[in-house]
């Protein structure tokens, strides 16, 4: 018995009842009678009679007595499902501890059959995820990304009247990928459209929701949140999509994102996401021009805050950060210094459950999503679901998460301002020398990025509801590039030792044309890659594909499964791997007359950098922005190293900063505007704009 | 050959192919092969066989050559289709031209199987509704109403992902009605909600789109337009949509409706409608609070408008009416005169195409539509559709249709200030005494009558497109009262003759809980039924029972062919008879402890009243409110007679207003906040809250 692929196949479909087919092979779970709804008590059997004769498989499921859900049932099917809900959280947390709780993976299976018609589907679907990720039995076990589950949260909404003609009226071999445009969130009138396919990539929102599927900021168990130096991956995490995302502006034209922190006024950009519900035909509510945020008070959801209080939150981190400690639960002082202040600070302002004292700094950053996600109706006046503020799932897509997100990172800023700079001994490493970088692009010119759109097809059908089976493929335009190396070469004066290489990335001139400084120019570092190597003694030329790189995840693990609906095989395992940039965002989109950029590599000092354990088994594809499961991170260094400090005085631009050990490239990307079929598609339709 | 019944199947399931079956008793159209779309003609001869072999029966197809379709095509089948638009309507209109264009019936359906696929389905619909309703050939087909193709404008969206469940998993047998919570847009928070049950109400909203139906304001043939009175209708129903608002907000302790007269201020009503189109899977936008109109500047809709035009529009016309005349598109004038002036004021403010001067007096009802339905995204940046201001058959749900109204009417009622007063020479009615009426309400008390809440089924399954064949009912809430009789005593003092009854009802109190003046008063009162009457000499009795009503049409006919699904009947027939307030809407909500109301019956002078013409087989069923197809309006006076004019200076009080001919007589609306089902349920799950 397959048991991973039955654990996959939970997700299947999410809101149709147990008793139907699930998967492409057509197999049905063989449920018991009293696992069926009340809808379905009186006829059901006939039912899921109908579906066995045609079934090709029969999974047998060993009855459980029905589960006590309790509480967790509130929550309709029907209705938005949020983890910034407090409510909605501690059902979620309810019905994790039930799917934690269960005895074997049998048990598992047959309990959480017993749970999906009764449970909301985006609920199940997190909680399921969430355990699958945390018990041992089924922790290599791939979680299906949100996208083969929920198409809804990623793809135009218009595409899916247009699935439903083609699974009605096309059989399964003659049908043809639904094209989504790139443009269909709005037109180059609005200004921050420019960047929407940055925004709006379906990869870089998965990366979002799987980041945060990984690190759940509460759980009734407490070691499912706390993993090491999660705080200070929230910081970098986020850190590096606002440079990321700032990267994108300076190649459009546009600044760099303004923060949001005054409260009292309008939030001049609106954003109309035209995504839908498929389960409730509700459409995600588009936020206009100019709207304000409101004091909340929506009782049903046990959401009640006023702007006057959030403030008053922000204000006592503020005070925490610029008196460099923070007050625990008993009054007493926690210093927040230079190697783990950091860490205790992002659990504070997040805020997770590992906050040191929720009670006195709020939970600032998850109610900065709450009050924007529920801007539109914040009393439930309207009895309006929540905005895509409100959804890791779909917040990205959103100008507003930006310049949220920008005053977050502030505050972290403003805790790095007080902690001690670099000295060059931590920077330097010695005896090591760099000589030479250049970056080879594969049928392009030297240190020239080249990066295009390309349009490749997903596979949509098992988050289909009520449907015709077979294939429904839609074809998404993304950004990607032509694959590279670097060809990086050191010098090492000394013995054969180890070192680890980090490349970053970033503009070279801000949105005036003019060369940074060094404080603003430290923020606009991307991190490309990280890893070590072994340094000869003497000349070492070390080359480095760009499909290595620490940051990102293959094409095929943001997608898998959904390129021709094919189940998952054991490639695809460890769940950790499907948290990363997407590899076809590794470079930013560039300009087409060639940007300006500088790619500064570093070999540090293995000693300082190392961490000793065992990465056997592991996948660690992209730990820089991921970590790795049950593992310490893997750098001892800041995260954010050499960049993420403030420099000395003295240090006014990057060439400043540099030691022997440091070397910075100029580099161009360049994007040519012409769109190519991703090769991996099964159809084979051209490409259309 | 049922050529009724095959006319009517052209709206059946309006996104699906014209190869599908249609119907509850699956037809086909045998279509030749270069009806398919493209997209369709390299398989869809093989799906044609599929379909046309499940068929039970056969509709021969007579060929007819590609139909030249230029522009219309150039409207995308999943656009918003908005008469406000002017390009739209110049694309409709062309359709419309085409399709009475057809030579015989038969090549009218052959035409628009034709054109079915090629063009936008909401536009289809709209042209050949008025096409069938004006051809000689077919005006007597009945058009079906709107909610059956197209109930995503009616029904709360969340109902059809329930509805798709229901098709695809249980038998037509064992189907049961999808509840619609009354309270599905708002909470009570939302002080205007109170009067959601009015606003939303299914049979009110397809009144106000048959009727605009019926009274297009733009056609390239002009006598589609150009009806009897069209521009006094025009104001007279509008004025008492207003009344009858009115009337429930007293009901429900809100006041009077305000004016928005003001387009420099922020609109504070919200309104989020919950409805999307099936066919584009796009919710309809809604209004956030305090939204603001804006300058319009949408190229592809043709659109270019800007506040401040728009206010001069406004002024000019402000400017014929406190002036007393028009001027003409060569500079003459018009005087508005007390007998046609109304009518010329009508189609200048709407604007139809009979405004004597367009350019001039702009365009200035239907561009308040378009700024209040495009409040959202003036100028396209955001790529959003429209809001439902922008649709006949969905404004009437938003509180801003009634404060915009109310401004239109102002301007009329300004107009109806410049004009002579009744004389009483006018109101009187020789040898005529009113001496009693009372109300007889069935199992009720007399001068009480009785509203309550019914549950009433429809059948949604013709507009359902690729879903799976057989009825798919909802269940809607709506007002209803108990059936009554007016029993009125007429004293006739002189020979036989003929007289008009004209029953109005108004609340007795206005909302600061005063009696009214009469200048007040007087628009306040809603028509209630209108006849004529044979009076002997001496004491007359007549009776006469609610379901006769003038303004109303029959709850069968508000619904028809959505109740079981079945077919039209030629019992059915005349589409003027489509058009018509609800029966169910008749009376007023009330309150629970009994709205104190007044009833005011007048006969009036036959002789100057009377119309000459024949109504034989012409349905004057709602003819207050819709006219008489073909035929004059059959009434002399004013619309709105006595009250549509200001009363002279001495004339404080209705009493003082009052003639022999007249009687008012205080009556209470009691609601009873019960639910029942109606009788006319085929299912018989028992009613829900």
């Amino acid at each position: 018995m397959n048991t991973n692929r039955n654990l996959q196949l939970l997700f299947d479909r999410p809101s149709e009842p147990v008793f139907t087919t699930k998967g492409n092979e057509n197999v049905v779970f063989d449920v018991p009678a009293h696992y069926l709804t009340d809808r379905y008590q009186t006829f059901g059997q006939s039912l899921s009679n109908r579906y066995g004769e045609n079934a090709s498989e029969h999974i047998p499921v060993k009855s459980v007595q029905s589960v006590n859900l309790g509480e967790i049932e509130q929550l309709s099917r029907y209705d938005a499902f949020s983890i910034f809900v407090p409510k909605h959280r501690r059902l979620a947390c309810a019905l994790v501890d039930i799917f934690l709780g269960c005895t074997d993976t049998d048990n598992l299976i047959s309990t959480s059959l017993y749970c999906k018609d009764r449970v909301n589907p985006a609920m199940y679907n997190y909680a399921l995820s969430i355990a699958m990720l945390h018990r041992p039995d089924t922790r290599n076990v791939p979680v299906p990304t949100l996208i083969q589950t929920f198409p809804d949260r990623f793809i135009n909404s218009a595409v899916f009247s247009q699935a439903r003609e083609e699974a009605q009226l096309v059989s399964p071999e003659l049908r043809s990928p639904i094209v989504i445009p790139r443009d269909f969130t709005a037109s180059d009138l609005d200004e921050e459209h420019r960047v929407a396919y940055w925004r709006e990539d379906i990869g870089n929102n998965l990366h979002h929701w799987h980041w945060h599927l990984v690190y759940p900021f509460e759980s009734n168990t407490r070691a499912i949140v706390a993993k090491d130096r999660r705080g200070e991956l929230f910081y970098y995490m986020h850190e590096q999509i606002l440079a990321r995302y700032n990267f994108e502006r300076l190649a459009n034209q546009l600044a760099r994102v303004k923060q949001y922190n005054n409260f009292r006024e309008p939030v001049k950009e609106g954003y109309f996401p035209k995504l839908q519900t498929i389960l409730a035909s509700r459409g995600w509510t588009p936020r206009q021009e100019n709207m304000m945020i409101q004091d909340l008070d929506r009782p049903v959801d046990e959401i009640r805050m006023t702007v006057s209080d959030f403030e008053i939150y922000i204000r006592r981190i503020y005070d925490a950060i610029h008196s460099g400690m923070v007050m625990d639960r008993n009054g007493g002082t926690i210093v927040l210094d230079e190697i783990r202040g950091i860490d205790v600070l992002g659990d504070l302002i997040e805020a997770s459950m590992l906050s040191v004292n929720p009670d006195y700094y709020g939970n600032v950053h998850n109610f900065g999503h709450l009050f924007l996600g529920y801007i539109h109706d914040p009393e439930g006046k309207y009895l309006e679901r929540p905005g895509i503020m409100a959804d890791p799932a779909t917040d990205l897509r959103d100008p507003i998460f930006f310049r949220w997100h920008a005053f977050i990172d502030e505050m972290f800023q403003d805790y790095k301002a007080t902690i001690p700079r670099y000295t060059r001994g931590l920077l330097n490493n010695p005896d090591i020398r760099l000589t030479d970088v250049v970056v080879n692009t594969e049928g392009g010119s030297p240190n020239v990025f080249d990066t295009f759109w390309m349009q490749s097809d997903l596979d949509l059908s098992r988050g289909l509801d009520f449907v015709e089976r077979g294939g429904i493929f839609v074809r998404h335009t993304h950004l990607n590039h032509s694959p590279f190396t670097y060809n990086i070469t050191v010098n090492n004066t000394g013995p054969a030792k180890m070192g680890t290489v980090r490349i970053y990335l970033s503009p070279k001139f801000d949105e005036r044309g003019l060369p940074w400084q060094f404080r603003e120019h430290r923020l606009m570092f991307i991190e490309m890659d990280k890893f070590f190597t072994q340094l000869q003694p003497g000349n070492n030329n070390i080359v480095r594909r760009s499909d290595e790189s620490s940051v990102t995840i293959p094409y095929e693990r943001t997608f898998r499964n959904l390129e021709t609906g094919r189940d998952a095989t054991d490639a695809d395992s460890f769940n950790f791997c499907g948290c990363g940039h997407p590899q076809h965002l590794l470079v930013p989109r560039g300009t087409p007359s060639g940007m300006a950029c500088q790619l500064f590599v570093m070999v540090s000092n293995y000693e300082l950098d190392k961490v000793e354990q065992s990465l056997e088994g592991s996948c660690a594809d992209a730990a820089s922005y991921c970590g790795i499961k049950d593992k310490l991170y893997p750098d001892r260094r800041s995260m954010g190293y050499p960049f993420d400090r403030f420099p000395p005085d003295n240090v006014g631009t990057l060439e400043d900063f540099m030691t022997p050990n440091m070397i910075a490239k100029d580099v161009t990307i360049r994007f040519s505007d012409r769109t190519v079929l991703n090769p991996r598609n099964t159809t084979n339709v051209p490409p259309q704009t």
